[in-house]
């Protein structure tokens, strides 16, 4: 592995010797600024080996460094143990940032170059004026990967599919109209829309193109003139072309569309959301472009009520096949049968593939047992892949795309002998994600204001987690989504109702174990006041958590009663789909209620 | 009234039309972007009678309009009624900001003008950018306010005088020495500080130039080479000039401050922290000026041991003070003698006079009765004094600077036959402000992420206050500083050990009567586990909260513990300072234990 990552940097510092850049940097992303992306753009993965799902790869003349974020600290240093590539721990205090890395490291007067189509308007920016002050140089145009990785994968050609308005809830020609209205307002005359997820979803289209994110590659540009589509023309079926056109959208190819932006006329106003669109848009579109705001991820992210009902029975289906696959896994762990973390994916991937209106887990399931559960986004492969026995702590974070909704779901089962601390460590994390679950705020609360509330309970002993506590998710979409979270990190966007988010507190002890107690929570009216409208959280995910791992003694009156009550609400949904006796038991054994009991 | 306020503001347009200008702002502040103001900067309160100590005033040739955030609305309402000056009420989703009012009003190809003394460089570059963006031009010098203000107050002239180390607990030559390496390393030879506290801070110097706050009107240049304080010369006596001397500090005459800076040579470079430093002074250092954050606000803002010790000391004195005063206000509204809100301000600052080290009150004091406690920054005038009687809720904010350190305290108190609205509405307030002063929280949290623990028992029943709920405060010196708040808005400062900050959630019953529990709460260690360092807050104002107004049926257990845990500490704190027996009964009675009834 060594010579080969060895190999291959050096192949692309040939490429930067040859075009003078001192420095480049490989970011984990495509040319739509997405988080999961196809094969074609996994360059990071193909430099460095590292296969987290985030993190930059710096290559200087002299140094090769991968910064990683607290999830990936512990699979970068496994990773990378052996290829010479340094992993920065970002967000230690003694580690810089890129960009301080690069002005300490260049002389003044150096050179970085990156690839244009691989950074958005917004981070370049600031990059850039940061390297300016220490007198070094961005160029956007050094896109040589292709010129040294002689296998690349190639584009993704998977055919586009219509998402059936009965399970999206609106006309595309409806989200459209609403679109142009918001560019308006902002001042533009058309709109220029990179990011995948809010295409599939403004378009009401599909495609397999990204592993797990149901996205189409493509483009896509909307003005009251008329709208256009960029994508390989080979994805389309007649039957989609004519759906397109008749929502009021043609169609060209994916890669004319540089040349389609340098045709548009002079004097017309190009809406560029700066997150999503890349630096490299800028030099085409010149003086035509309006620096803006998305005008779809708020759109996006607040569910109409057909999806809303869609998310509800798509929950129902998931909870079924999550006890199920519960159930599977602590027969054959009680039975003494060779289990793997790996199978217990398998398992999990086999129940939900047998729901209706299944289509595809949405996101790689992460399996950890013991130690494992200790690295947050920790994946099993051949190599890592361990043997459960019955005893310790299996973390299981698991999801899947229905047609008519996304689910994202994590549990923490003991398989055995739960020690004390495994018990109280698992009732602080519950608590944390009761007291979220539990929390009414006025309309406009955004979530920074209301992650201590998961923390808490673990902070009062000394406790923590690194990770945000709440993503938002998608419909039959991307897993993460945005525009809000919940995370100790600024992000100022309210969460509204319709709006679906998870709730994930955690606690890891590196060597140990990992818990997390995660369900997706969607944001509806609580009630109005003289002082105002107030929102809520209904829990949407319906699967037990662990009762063997419940320390009732540390919980209050109001927290053992929630956990009675959601437990009912999950025995309730889930019983009348379950027809077979065991499994039946199953369920009602584990949503019994438990008694609050003195310490 | 209403002619004089017109005339005023037709003298000022007389000036906008000689120049040019199509509008001006005027802000509440001074050339030291000040929150409390001395009289000869107070331009916004004579133009507009206005008397609140935040919100601009804007001036077009057609209109006039005051911006007043929402501890203003109902204030500003009332005396600007008849002024022909609108009321803005910023806060309000359909109220513009000013930059959005003036590119709505403004014809594109207008000018703006305003005294550049009075903005800082931070606030407005975004201005400057957003007219921009209209074809709005910004002219910084239109200072014009000596030519209409004929009697206009001189600047103040308070002589200046040493704060000793014994309280101050550090030399000034010590703090400067950490300035400077701070300085350094922000990449600049030397600092110019507008701040007053920052310069009263570092200089170990106060004055009275400003009501409240024991400041000295001065600016201060730091630098290796030679540091020099601009002060009014009158305001020196020998001996404060001679200590500056043996502090390494020279002194010049507060108007050369300007030419001093012209002067600097050439290479020279002059960290300017953009949030204190004034527009104006940017073409005076040109080339020289380096962008940059105060090196003094953390090191001010957390507090030595010496400090501490101080301020814990005279929080003993002003609880004696605080007893004695509420006392009294009790024993005559019990015997029905005549006693106005104006007269319980006088009862307050006459008991905390009679305390060892006090200097003056920390700010006007708010003390509002019934209804006038809903207006959260009233302040009692002879037109709007009222008579206290034996009923309803007298909700009283204030404080002192004692020479040991800075206090700010709110109690609100039955005056006789709370309702039962009354109670529950304060032990909601009440259990917010336990929930933020037993927060335990890992090092970095800033006061965004703790906010919402005082407010979550509001929101769980529909009601919520608008203002922050902490602010820093000073030692002997501002009521309010930061660089911490707790606050919805954004604010990444962390709260670190050392800092003082508040504590106050509030409820304000428009009509009705307001209500906040205030106490300041020291951050200190927690303790330190495999999971890093944590912080947690020590209560340092002692003073009972009124129990008649506490209803322990809605209160957690740990909520009714931590109020008797309280009661207990400030009874012993205080009791050996009381020598009256009848005061010593009234304290034993406040603060006597509780018992948690069911509802």
């Amino acid at each position: 592995m060594h010579t080969v990552i060895t190999q291959r940097i050096e192949a692309l510092r040939d490429q930067m010797r040859g075009r003078g850049i001192d420095a480049t940097i490989i970011p984990q992303t495509d040319p739509h600024q997405s988080e999961y992306i196809a094969d074609h753009w996994q360059t990071r993965r193909w430099l460095s080996g590292f296969t987290g799902s985030a993190g930059a790869l710096v290559v200087t003349l002299d140094e090769a460094l991968l910064w990683a974020d607290s999830r990936y600290w512990l699979q970068a240093d496994s990773q990378l143990a052996d290829t010479g590539v340094r992993v920065m721990h970002e967000g230690q205090p003694d580690v810089p940032t890129i960009a301080g890395y690069l002005c300490t490291t260049l002389k003044p007067g150096s050179t970085v170059g990156i690839d244009g189509m691989l950074f958005s308007i917004g981070d370049t920016r600031s990059l850039e004026a940061t390297l300016r002050r220490h007198d070094i140089r961005l160029v956007v145009d050094f896109d040589v990967i292709d010129q040294i990785w002689a296998d690349r994968p190639a584009l993704p050609a998977d055919p586009v599919f219509i998402h059936d308005v009965k399970y999206a809830g609106e006309e595309a020609r409806s989200k459209v109209a609403k679109i142009l209205a918001d560019v308006a307002r902002q001042g533009a005359d058309s709109v220029f829309i990179s990011d995948l997820a809010e295409i599939a979803w403004t378009l009401n289209v599909r495609s397999r193109d990204v592993e797990s994110n149901p996205v189409v590659m493509a483009f896509l540009y909307l003005s009251p003139k008329g709208s256009t589509l960029f994508v390989d023309p080979a994805k389309l079926t007649p039957e989609v072309v004519d759906y397109l056109k008749s929502q009021g959208i043609a169609t060209a190819p994916y890669k004319e569309v540089k040349s389609y932006l340098a045709s548009l006329p002079a004097a017309e106003k190009v809406l560029l959301p700066l997150e999503q669109s890349a630096i490299a848009l800028l030099p085409i579109l010149g003086e035509r472009m309006v620096e803006g705001k998305s005008p779809i991820a708020v759109m996006k992210g607040c569910k109409n009520a057909v999806q809303v009902e869609g998310v509800r029975q798509a929950m129902v289906r998931d909870g079924v096949a999550m006890v199920k696959a519960l159930m599977e896994i602590e027969d054959k762990v009680g039975a003494g049968e060779r289990l793997t973390e790996l199978g217990v994916a398998d398992i999990l991937t086999y129940h939900r593939s047998q729901q209706e209106h299944y289509f595809d887990q949405s996101f790689e399931t992460i399996c950890g047992y013991g130690p494992h559960g200790a690295i947050v986004h920790y994946s099993a492969t051949p190599e890592s892949d361990v043997e459960l026995r019955p005893e310790g702590l299996l973390l299981i974070d698991s999801g899947a795309n229905y047609l008519d909704g996304t689910t994202d779901i994590t549990r923490t089962i003991s398989l055995g002998h739960p020690t004390n601390q495994q018990r109280h460590d698992f009732t602080l994390v519950l608590c944390g994600h009761i007291a979220l679950a539990e929390a009414i705020y006025p309309e406009g609360t955004s979530g920074i204001q209301l992650d201590v509330l998961a923390r808490l309970p673990l902070w009062r002993e000394g406790l923590t987690y690194l990770h945000g506590t709440g993503h938002g998710v998608g419909h039959f979409l991307n897993v993460h989504e945005g525009p809000q979270r919940i995370a100790l990190a600024l992000n100022q966007e309210p969460l509204r109702v319709g709006m679906i988010t998870s709730n994930e507190p955690g606690l890891y002890r590196a060597g140990e174990y990992g818990i997390r107690c995660e369900n997706l929570v969607l944001t509806t009216e609580a009630f109005t006041t003289d002082f105002g409208r107030f929102l809520r959280f209904e829990t949407l995910t319906l699967c037990p958590f662990d009762l063997e791992l419940v320390d009732p003694s540390i919980m209050s009156y109001e927290e053992v009663e929630w956990l009675n009550r959601y437990h009912a609400m999950v025995r309730e949904r889930l019983l009348p789909h379950l027809h077979h006796e065991k499994e039946r038991q199953w369920l009602r054994h584990h949503t019994r209620e438990i008694q609050k009991t003195p310490i």
